[in-house]
Order: C-alpha cells, then sequence, then structure tokens
C-alpha cells in the first residue's frame, strides 16, 4: 500500500517540481493550494493544471484571507511589487508567517488523511532572506506537527519533506525536467497579467530566468512581451 | 509606550476572559476572529461586541476555508455534534490542527504589529482529549514562532499566553467576573440558533451550565428554551 503525503503547490516551478518528487518518491500524493488574496489567480490555474497531470489523488484549494493581515506586497495592493533584491534585506514580498500557517493546513488536512509526511518547496539559496525558508524552520514545525496532532501524541512522527532546500534555481530545473515537469505550465511571476504571462522583471521572474541560463536549458516560461 | 499583543478571540467564554485578562496585564489588544466554516456565525457577532466593549485598537476577521478538509463536526455538516464526551477518545468536535493554525495566523498579523505576545484561551482541564489545548503544544509552537519571523532570527522571543490552561470551567468564570466580562454576550453552544441562543445539551454548553453552578453565581446564558 502506497502512503499519503500532503503536497503544498502554489503552481509555480518550485512546487510542481516538489510534486514532481514526492510522486518518484511513491507517495499518494494529496496537494494543497491557497488562494490566499494574491495579486493574479493565474497560479492557482497553473496549480490545477499540474495537479492533473501528475494524477493526484485530490486537489484542495483553501481560501485564506491573508490580505486582512497585510504586511506584503503579495497581499496589499498599496505596496509595490519591487524589481530588485536588496542584498541582506527582507524582501516586502515576504508574506507574514506565511509558510507557518500554510504548513499548518497542510497538517490539518494530513491529519484527516492519516498521513505524517507534507512536502513544501522552501528554499534556502534562493531567498535566504525569508526566515520560513530555513532548515531551522523546517525542524521546529516538525517538533510542533508531533505535539500539535493526534498521532503525533500516540507516538507518529511527522515528517516536513523539503528537498529542494539546498538547490540552487538550476539544480531544481534539472531534476524536474528529469522527472518531466513541464515548466511551459508553472507561473513564477510576481505580476503575471490574467494569462498568466510573466513580467521578466520582478524578483521572481529574475531568479527564473537565471535558472534556465544556468541550467542551459530553453526557457518556456511565456512573457508578457 | 505600552505592548501590543494578538488575542485569539471566537466570541466564547474562554477567549473572552482572556481578553479581558490581557487587557488587565496592560497590553495594546488586537483581536484577531475567524470566519471558518462554523456552523452559525452568532459566535463571531459576539466576538464583535467583546472587542468594542474591551477597546481592542482592532479586530480583525479573517475567512478560513477550514471546511475544504473537513474532518469535524465544527465544520462538515454531515458530522453531527454529540451530547456527551466519551472519556479518553478526542471529540469528532475537535478540528485537524485548528489552534496551530489560529497561532500561525495571530503569528503573522504580531510580525505586521511588531508584537511579540499572543493570547489564546486553550484549557487543558475541560479539552484533555485535543492535543493541541496542552502546554507541550504551545511550547513546541513558542520555539517555532522564534524561528518563523524575521523578530524571532533577529534574537525575540515570542511568548504563547494560555492563561487559562490549568484552570477549571468555575475558575475561568471567577477570574472573568472579576474582570468586568458580561457571559451574557458570549456564545458558547457548537449548536447555537441565529440569534446566538444556546441549545443546552451540547459539550460545550454542559461544560459552562457546570461552571457557572460550580462558581455558584447565576448563568446568564441564553437559551433556546
Amino acid at each position: 500500500m502506497t502512503k499519503p503525503a500532503v503536497v503544498l503547490l502554489s503552481g509555480g516551478l518550485d512546487s510542481a517540481t516538489v510534486l514532481a518528487i514526492a510522486k518518484g518518491m511513491g507517495f499518494d500524493c494529496y496537494a494543497l493550494s491557497f488562494d490566499y488574496g494574491q495579486r493574479h489567480d493565474a497560479e492557482l490555474r497553473a496549480a490545477e493544471k499540474i495537479a492533473d497531470i501528475f494524477g493526484v489523488k485530490d486537489h484542495k484549494r483553501i481560501h485564506l484571507g491573508l490580505d486582512a493581515i497585510g504586511g506584503s506586497a503579495l497581499t496589499d495592493r498599496r505596496i509595490a511589487v519591487p524589481d530588485q533584491l536588496q542584498e541582506g534585506v527582507i524582501p516586502v514580498t515576504y508574506v507574514p508567517a506565511r509558510n507557518t500557517v500554510f504548513l499548518a493546513l497542510a497538517l490539518g488536512w494530513a491529519e484527516v488523511l492519516n498521513a505524517t509526511d507534507i512536502f513544501i518547496g522552501v528554499n534556502a539559496v534562493d531567498y535566504s532572506g525569508y526566515p520560513d525558508c530555513r532548515p531551522a524552520f523546517i525542524e521546529a514545525f516538525e517538533r510542533l506537527a508531533d505535539q500539535a496532532t493526534k498521532a503525533g501524541v500516540e507516538g507518529a512522527r511527522f515528517k516536513i519533506h523539503s528537498p529542494l532546500m539546498d538547490c540552487s534555481k538550476a539544480d531544481i530545473i534539472r531534476k524536474g525536467l528529469e522527472l518531466g515537469v513541464d515548466y511551459g505550465l508553472t507561473v513564477s511571476c510576481y505580476a503575471a497579467d490574467r494569462e498568466g504571462l510573466a513580467c521578466r522583471v520582478c524578483d521572481a521572474c529574475r531568479l527564473r530566468l537565471q535558472g534556465f541560463e544556468e541550467a542551459s536549458v530553453p526557457d518556456p516560461t511565456r512573457y508578457q512581451s
């Protein structure tokens, strides 16, 4: 019998790769996406296509009013999305406690499914400015999950898989291509238009573009111009 | 200058008491409520009144689609709310990972407010069957918060206050009355009607009723009959 796993799936490049990895490891995948007041929902439509292609057992989309607390360019329209990352500064695209919230909801679904494996596409290389993209955060969440759930209290040990933690964007792309990910379907851009076409200039676009260059593979991203 | 604190406020007896305690400790209180697919919203209207009375700095209500993951009588209408607690069994009114999700969102707002204090009305006495109502859970969340946030990474230590942890319902009621809580405004019932009138028979009603009896004070709860 295969084991169930909850996979956080945003519709971006990283999480699509993570789904392919979880599938490759033999898990029955349950994909979880969030509608959290992002600037566009092209990413969510991408998540649906990717979930379909990888034959997930179920794909849920949870509405989450993160815009109510604000504090990020991704959820507050009054804060502009910057074109450039600043060294050593947490970007305004950081959504306060986002990965904590996402993992908490994944944990809730995992309890319902009797799953103890959760996959998340965090990455300490490209986003070293985000506190919730570091190994120490993931380990603290695993210890929390063991205390927060019936299964954990009864002795189960939760595993938060973050297989991209130490990968460069180029590493991620190479790994995904081996596993059959069609990156043309994924949307990473913070300012994608309604059709999911990318802006080419935001942080996310630049990191992605650079990744395809470094991996020496053609960039299948659909750009606005 | 007073310190800001995020207070989880459901509109029930426990969280109203916690707000009164936080206020009494001198915190500037920011109340946070969730609309998470509960069976009724009488509790949320109660939260609004209580937040007003205690002069909170702000009160936010976050929509949270917990019904998508199901697994609880409180969010899934196909699961009946039971009349009686079973010894040693986690009740079907347990919402998977609920307090983890609530604290995660409180943490996000705390980051935006530069607050490191969060209040939650969990109680290990009446709800010993809920894994996320125990001191070990609260401590694990504090350690997570220190790793999950910019403030924590920079050396701040988060405090999750759970002042009701070791209190009986009667203790809570006595404490709240001293601090001026009007329990007639609070709604605890799992099956309250549209006007917030309580059923008198669900777990929550029975614990509450017993609390007023043990505290030897009149029960101001408005019942359906």
